[in-house]
């Protein structure tokens, strides 16, 4: 047997981040940066008013209050997304919309709220010919500053970048139109076994449904990944060789296939992966868990689950994620933990690592508490998904008690109310 | 002003879930069930084999070792995916792979490793006409039971569940091949400027690039949407009313709007939206954010979002996230939280309830510690991009404190190592 560690670590090896490509922030959500991005411009790109009132000089206006109002002529209207062709001089003012240019020669923006205009709740001074101040704002107040957000030819955003909806906000406000990224992994999705009916065909005698390509199809996308299902092939030497070829043949960066990766004489999987590439078998120190294949397939690296539903998911994780992720440019793979007290006994009669499916939620103290979901068997599913989280036990504990704080590897985080 | 909870309320009053849709299990990562789903069938749909081994019936082999190794007659040989047209009667034994149903008159299986079959590690015995029994387990071991994970007429996910990887599987498991969830809201979204311009067109003195629309798409994408981009509006009447009668043309289920709903004459967002609808311009007491529009156009609920990109993104989140998740079925909106240790002052000094970037990360002895972001204006979206989590600091409060323990609502969970 070799640890999960082990096993991941060689797994690891064989992949690297993929190529750029160039997407439009439309299609950035996600992804993860291939390269630095440099902001060729500031933003924004003028100094401008953060509030609608008037562009003044703030000397001129020293002094002025509700009881001591001063007067300016006002020389224009400017709205956002106009430059003035006109400079406030001494005793003049620009009635000013937010996000419009300071117009030349003024400093600061005095609110409508503290002009003559503040009687009407709704501005309506548009063409008086004069507006009387009456507060006095410091010099540069109610101005946003040119490059207050960004520089220009500053590093917005590093290579390597998480791009979250700000950050697509962020990269289009500096023009960048196509958005360096690592390319998405494309992995094929095969699933073996004579024993496979597919989903909506009727069930005859002998048979279960296909559902690991299924679930496997799921967490390639959740991972950031592109599925490419080849279906089921069969336990036969024509049927695994043209699927396994199938996969080949769609170029795929990663190949995943399920079942037959065990000691058993039926289980053909492994003589035809051993027939097409040059594979590994190994059996991991894991439960649920323990077959698994690792190897190239011509340049491809093929990764054989278990074919246990649970076996098949929490393997997926182990070893699929952390590679997918690395195809994107990730770097960090964990997932969050939350340490969480035990409500229920774990056992670990295996002597692997076991990992039991556990529900997190919060207490009425907000304190998180942990309970498992029932059976641990690697063909129920049920008890998988009424997790939220899993409990690692290492290979030499044999039992977490109840009320024992431990830590818990969440897939989903707890939901708040 | 009116309260954030207010006006959430308000908004939340106007969406329900959505029709139900059916989909394939392919199509359903992340959605929501719209109906109970009950398995017509028990999952396994056999007693079936969990090793490969012998099938045997347990009272022939009462008392089998090394040392006393008992030979039964192989009577035949069973693959996963078959039904055995062969009893198992006394003296006799099936060999079966795992997965294969137990053949009749069989209760136990005993694994090829306490077999004559152990002395290669590869499954040899193929053929031969009998075996020995090396050890004597429990009447059903190594038997999978019919109905262990999933029940004949078992609710296995209740109406309400999001569907992850191991839902798909199991909804795949169970012959779920349409499967019913709430139709995922289609978000009209217009930007609204004569200042802005498209992200790859030359950048004209006084305008700035368009991006909340693209940071609002990719926020309705995030929180479960179809985002339908309509582009910028320019401030006239003309282009204001032809936009926004094109997303009502688009059938959407939720219209955003950004810029344009506080106070201003050139703002005639605010005529034209009262013109097509009735509308509600409120003061929500928040920051960033404050302005904030909303209504019905026609049977379309309207969202009109304030203009400054983190006053947009922050209202998206409080305002637009819980309605579009409320309209796939989601009936908790919370984000998780965590409590952190503030590493640096936080000021209020708005009277508002007031949303401060943070970073959280974990400090080696494994607590979270918060950390502002930068400079906290509603245009700096370079604070929000560095930030995972958002501190809420309600009205009258004035001050966090370094070392103060705080409760930090986080938008990205923290990366672990």
């Amino acid at each position: 047997m070799i640890s999960v560690e082990e096993a991941r670590a060689y797994i690891l090896r064989y992949f690297k981040p993929l190529e750029t490509e160039y997407v439009s922030p439309d299609e950035a959500l996600d992804r993860i940066l291939s390269e630095d991005i440099v902001a060729p411009l500031a933003v924004p790109p003028h100094d401008n008013s953060a509030m609608d009132g008037y562009a003044v000089r703030a000397q001129d206006i020293a002094g002025a209050s509700a009881q001591n109002p001063i007067r300016l002529n006002v020389v224009a209207d400017l709205a956002a997304g106009y430059m003035s062709d006109v400079a406030v001089t001494t005793g003049a003012a620009i009635r000013i919309m937010t996000g419009a240019p300071l117009p030349p020669g003024a400093d600061t923006v005095v609110r409508f709220e503290e002009t003559s205009e503040a009687v009407s709740q709704k501005a309506t001074g548009k063409g008086n010919p004069f507006v009387e101040i009456l507060s006095a704002p410091k010099r540069g107040d109610n101005v946003r500053r040119a490059g207050e957000d960004v520089r220009a030819g500053e590093i917005i955003l590093p290579k390597g970048s998480k791009l979250r909806p700000p950050e697509i906000g962020l990269l289009a406000s500096v023009g960048c139109a196509r958005v360096p990224v690592h390319r998405q992994p494309r992995v094929a999705i095969l699933a073996t076994g004579d024993e496979l009916a597919e989903v909506d065909e009727p069930l005859a005698p002998g048979k279960i449904r296909s559902s690991n390509e299924y679930a496997n199809a799921a967490a390639v996308i959740k991972a950031g990944g592109i599925p490419i299902r080849l279906g089921i092939a069969r336990d036969n030497l024509e049927d695994l060789t043209r699927k396994i070829r199938a996969g080949i043949d769609a170029g795929a960066d990663l190949f995943i296939t399920s079942a037959g990766v065990s000691v058993g004489d039926y289980d053909i999987v492994k003589d035809v992966l051993n027939r097409e590439g040059a594979m590994h078998f190994w059996q991991v120190n894991m439960k649920p868990g323990k077959p698994l294949a690792f190897g190239l397939i011509g340049a491809m690296p093929l990764l054989g689950l278990p074919g246990n539903p649970v076996s098949a998911i929490i393997s997926f994780e182990t070893f699929a994620r952390p590679a997918i992720l690395t195809m994107l440019g990730r770097t960090k793979f964990a997932r969050p933990y939350v340490t969480a007290m035990l409500q229920d006994r774990a056992e670990n009669n295996a002597g692997r690592r076991n990992y039991i499916r556990v529900h997190v939620a919060r207490n009425d103290a907000g304190e998180y508490i942990a309970t498992t979901t029932g059976e641990q068997g690697s063909g129920i599913l049920t008890s998988l998904s009424r997790a939220n989280g899993l409990l690692e036990m290492p290979p030499d504990v044999l039992a977490y008690k109840p009320g024992e704080r431990v830590k818990i590897t969440m897939l989903d985080y707890p939901e708040e109310n």
